[in-house]
């Protein structure tokens, strides 16, 4: 059996999402990218998490053909392919309907970047993409989400490691990282973070931004050379 | 005793209303038939879920006279029975008080299909009865309850199998699904996209419904013939 | 040590509260009465639910002094006495500050009867009190919140049995019932119903309450001679 | 190993943090001071709470030195440390990022108090500073929101043990007490009122605030020396 490794690191990212509540049944998926072999490790499809193994995933190559495997995988494999492809940075990607970031998917809304909570993951608002057009979803669906996601960050000149994430209009959030832990990392902030900005809303309609240093401060204060949170490792 | 295994099933599925934290004490029912012997087996009345075990359930016919079982059945029995004469499709029924698809049904209003969590499910907005007449609820209150939920779907020309459920304005949902099992699959996933488009009004009041494209897109890729989304079983 | 039963009794209704989700830390009380003797079992005052013991609560009369217990009864005390002498057909009493009710009781208003869940046990709108004068807060607030709890269904010609709870403006909920066990069940209906008219004002602001022939036939299928919920027992 | 007993102390109260569900992953922390000594023991910057012991918290001065201690200290040492010099009658500080608390920092507003859950904990609302200036977040971000809080308690000449707590614009709460243990208790309960206030501001967004009379009854049924809630402890 091929990539035991990324399979079992795949798998454990995979369990996290009903772990951290983020996932009801199987609406849910994890991948993880071998670049030198240009193989992607990704959960089958409609598989329930009880039911998962390291060695029921499925790994494709970067044409979306089945490499190993007996089941089919994610209906979403052509848009993690895609992602993968355009986003060279990137080792794990996850795609959630995790309820807060959908209600702002499905009111077409990026998330404000409201506070520090946010700042401190994802630097400036998620962004939400356009919808597909009728012509696109009729094409591939799932390709084009894919691409319709890296139109998006190309159009706002955006670091997809800088904003791990981004709600797709009338659907729901995709998270990555630089591996599939760090991609369901963040799928979790994304989740608790548009709960946050809900909240605010709900407060207050109008509430600004956060000011534009404050947001500096606190996402440097995590990334980059002069990072000083945590244990420097 | 009769129908053993429809009564495993049904209890099954009763029990999963507690379990996926649908219900408080004991608001909720599951009912399944056995269309060839015109036998519908349904949860009895006011009974804790801890209480509850295959051989309490009762039997009921299409009259709904009991034909096996020493309690009363539930108290929505006529809304149930009512339900598999009009809908010859479904096999299994779930009534419930999830409190975001109550909300709804309080409102009066239709949970609009926002987005592809909602379309994978429900082909379009989840109807809201009108309310029943004074004459209504005084002549046979639940058996009207299930004729006007047969006249929604009537007047509105839905598939009950396309869209498989239901809010009674002023009360709350009714879902059903092939058999038991799957009807509360759908309780619970109506409770989920309830939530969700709550969510969605809070974020915007005039969110719009998604593309009629997209939602053909979504919920054909889990259903119909050209249905490509889990294991093709 | 008196009134074993009805000190076991009180204890197991005190534990729900914390099972049910009803409290944070100390904040809610359970007492009951034995009508006979004219003696009311109540929590001692600040004290864990882990510390609670059936021996630690405390025995006060009808003119609110301590007849047995080491501790001080609940700070609350005098608004359950009063309630008892007020309410001559209820057994128990429960006080939270689950956070719905008390949402309610914050913007002062009453909780709309706005469908079935709730009509099932309250007879109309959940009444919120008027606040208390600053001369009823500074001569006997405990006293003066039951009675203006009294004065409220006295004026609304309410029966405490068809509506067994109130919100107290600006505080929270009391809820009651023929003993304590139904007291708390009362106090967990109601932050359900509080909860769901909260998420139908959400969705709609100006919601119409359910009419009156829905409310009259779901309160009394469960209530009266007529009642045909459950199993007649 | 200096300090054993605050260190346990310290450990028992940061472990509280995740069991009442204040924070995902690791944001938030809490320190207590031995004042006699002018040390003070805090979390490690970016532990898990899994990972967490009382031996590896670290142990500062009054200037932000590590005393003892192997691992970086809580990023947010400087503003525990200048709330320290500011308050001199509290010996716990709590920083998380809990939810409700986070949304009112966000939406830059005060938490008004609505009713008596607040009163019985926090005199008056709970404050919301002003954002730091670009200057104040450049030259030294967690020392000056350390000094703005302190301000904000200045100019509103509040007594911080009668407000044990305030949310800073655009980031999240800070709570204290006598200790450690406290300053969690009230982080506790500043997240329940929070959440509360914001379920009221969904049913009125006009609620008033309580009246002045009935909050000063709660705040001094649990302060001061005519208290007389709990066992007098």
């Amino acid at each position: 059996m091929m990539l035991k490794d990324l399979r079992e690191e795949v798998y454990c990212a995979n369990m996290e999402l009903p772990k951290r509540g983020l996932v009801v049944y199987t609406w849910g998926n994890v991948s993880g990218i071998d670049r030198e072999k240009g193989l992607v490790v990704i959960k089958p499809s409609g598989v329930e998490y009880d039911d998962l193994t390291p060695d029921n995933l499925v790994i494709v190559d970067m044409n979306n053909k089945i490499v190993e495997g007996s089941m089919n995988p994610s209906s979403d494999t052509k848009t993690h392919v895609e992602l993968y492809k355009s986003f060279p940075s990137i080792g794990g990607i996850v795609h959630t309907h995790s309820p807060h970031a959908v209600a702002w998917a499905q009111a077409g809304k990026d998330i404000p970047c409201y506070g520090t909570t946010h700042a401190d993951y994802f630097y400036g608002s998620v962004p939400c993409t356009r919808n597909l057009t009728a012509q696109e979803v009729d094409e591939d669906y799932e390709l084009n989400t894919g691409r319709v996601i890296a139109e998006t960050f190309r159009e706002r000149k955006s670091d997809p490691l800088a904003v791990p994430g981004v709600i797709c209009h009338s659907h729901g959030p995709f998270t990555w990282g630089k591996n599939a832990a760090k991609a369901v990392y963040h799928a979790v902030v994304l989740e608790e973070v548009a709960k946050m900005a809900m909240y605010t809303v709900t407060i207050d309609a109008r509430a600004p931004e956060a000011p534009q240093y404050v947001l500096d401060k606190h996402y440097l204060r995590k990334h980059g050379p002069d990072a000083y949170y945590g244990q420097g490792n």
